[in-house]
């Protein structure tokens, strides 16, 4: 995956404001985003907040991490600051802001390797802090909203210019959580993949890539099966959803590059009855 | 529909940023609006943009092509980005920027009709350019998110000063596609109309005006009946929700000045089970 | 409650532009407030709106009139506008610009209890406006969006420096209308709290505080029970949802210093089948 998406990425004009992006699995019904634009704009008054996605479903770090990692190619640089953090108000999980090998980004979240991905696809972690205690914390810390009263700070801070190492207590790069992230394989012309997550469409996308197609000898437009839970269910590659009739499953490349099931005009998570970690076993019908 | 809200509209405040505003299909749960942000954010940092709605329904480009029409007057003058876009990486769907002749606006999306109501407002297209090939698109250019890789940074180009003709290839204005939308029909002193849209509030909007009520006759607070799929139902004409007690269904005008189904404190869609293009009829208790 | 959350409040940066926080019931589906949006980019283009919560439930004046209070610590100083309306239209119900005792911020809103817990927060209410027919509102003024046609422009014009005084009709202080807010009552070692509301996770809030649980004996990580409808629940006191196996259901002091109930990974308001105003006694195990 390229850091910069499109052609343009070099000339990006570095004039505007602060940016400081936001993930996390607050969801847009109650008020804990409003909340944490407010606590931004208290510190950081110039910062520029642009909410990436707030509908990662409910402690779902896995997803959140690989929504951040995708997207970042399209943020301009800044802090970016994610929250998915099921084990909040522990006392095992530390609170992080990093630096970055390429492109000098902060990142800002809970230590369970939701930022990790992300990390990685800019050069790895070259400076790690924990920010449990930093002193822009809000107190007295609540122990289940650490958005507001850690995270959303310490990024503000961050935007404003102040230095990573005045915001908490250096902490060794190595010692950062890591997430598992499964792998399709190849096997005798099978292609055994696994559901990532599903979007908001219903889509389901996989973790395999083109190569695993062409691996099993599946050309554009080609017949293929796919098999889940012990039902099959015949489907075609296809570059677009415009290319197949309303209904009918589909196997194409989503705009992350990534091998996606979907329905024209339906929803193929409803179809097949996925969920994330189900097996799909693809192969030429 | 005037043009300019309000009577405040001619000592409108040109001081700002650019403006882009945004509507989609592309709802609120996943990373779709926030990845077409930073793209814009990338491209023109100074922009501020408006979401003007991610709600419409999936790939109903009617509904979105009504709401932006609607909206338009009191949105500031600036770049209209709107993508609901079934045919989406189809070979035979355009992709356009517009300019149009009141206001000097400009309109980015899908050659479907989705602008093109917005645009009559504004007087009508006097230069269309097809920016589907585009210098400023994002490469590769993914077959399922154009939002991301041409629209939006099309928007933002236009609102950082680039000129519409280096955007891409000029093409006839008369060529563009067009909505067909219904029309209320009065006949014999009743009122044939069709369902437009719900909102989220299970309000349904008709294609019909306050002449056609008064074309049947019905006066402010008079009694009336609405046919639906066979049933008929019991009805008031009102000014407000609060007119009628709780559960009744009442027929008003609504913000944008069309004739509108409700329920107080409940759904006109449930109560009615009515659909878009449903036929409604309406006539005098 | 402190009047500013945490430890750097007295450090604000005040030199931001204008801040305008925004609160409704109008749902992220339709279009509602993307044109609150552009009606005050047209009147404030300096101004920065930052989208408190739409997700009240709608005609939950109570609600809303909670979340605006508990959120406005963490909110840059500025105009505070807040729509939750169940008599739009209504000729009875008075539209409202208030300024507070405290910080001098600037509330606006319907006369129906919603700003009211806000405004005793920072000191009561000093001065009074009816904005209802204020020079700065968009005709014609629609019956049912006074949101769009009275209440944006208005918050706009007080951003962009416009007195109150000039926004509309001085009116007494003492005649605004308030809210009943019920309160737990401690008797005889059982607490007999109400739900106030549940947020999107599931979780109800009660109207009780640490004190109350104080009051009954319960210590940090004790058991206890909670009767519901007729059906008594095992529950633990924890201060995080950690501490509990994930199902289990757990009372808590949440980030807004209420009494909580939770299901670690689940829903409390699902487990109990509970809702606003319904009772719930605590006691210990």
């Amino acid at each position: 995956m390229s850091l910069d998406a499109g052609g343009r990425g070099e000339e990006e004009d570095q004039s505007g404001p602060p940016v400081i992006t936001f993930l996390s699995d607050y969801g847009q019904l109650d008020e804990f985003v409003g909340v944490c634009h407010g606590v931004i704009a208290r510190r950081c008054p110039a910062a520029r907040v642009i909410d990436l996605a707030h509908g990662i479903p409910r402690h779902d770090v896995r997803t959140g991490a690989m929504v951040l990692r995708d997207a970042l190619p399209y943020m301009p640089a800044g802090v970016h600051l994610a929250v998915v953090d099921p084990e909040v108000g522990s006392h095992e999980r530390r609170a992080l802001a990093l630096r970055t090998a390429r492109q000098d980004r902060l990142l800002v979240g809970p230590d369970n390797g939701l930022l990790m991905p992300a990390a990685e696809l800019l050069g790895g972690v070259v400076e790690a802090v924990d920010v449990g205690r930093s002193p822009e914390r809000l107190e007295p810390v609540s122990r289940t909203f650490h958005g507001r009263d850690i995270f959303a700070p310490v990024a503000a801070a961050l935007a404003a210019g102040t230095a990573l190492d005045a915001l908490g207590d250096p902490i060794p790069v190595d010692g950062l959580r890591r997430l598992e992230l499964s792998r399709a394989q190849v096997i005798d012309g099978i292609l055994a993949a696994h559901v990532l997550r599903s979007d908001g469409f219903g889509n389901l996308i996989l973790d395999a890539s083109r190569g695993d197609l062409d691996a099993i000898g599946i050309v554009d437009g080609g017949a293929l099966t796919v098999r889940h839970a012990g039902t099959l269910h015949a489907a075609r590659h296809a570059s677009s959803f415009a290319e197949v009739p309303a209904g009918e499953l589909l196997v194409y490349e989503d705009a992350q590059r990534m091998i996606a099931l979907a329905v024209n005009r339906g929803s193929a998570a409803e179809l097949l009855g996925a969920a994330p970690d189900d097996e799909v076993v693809v192969r030429r019908a």
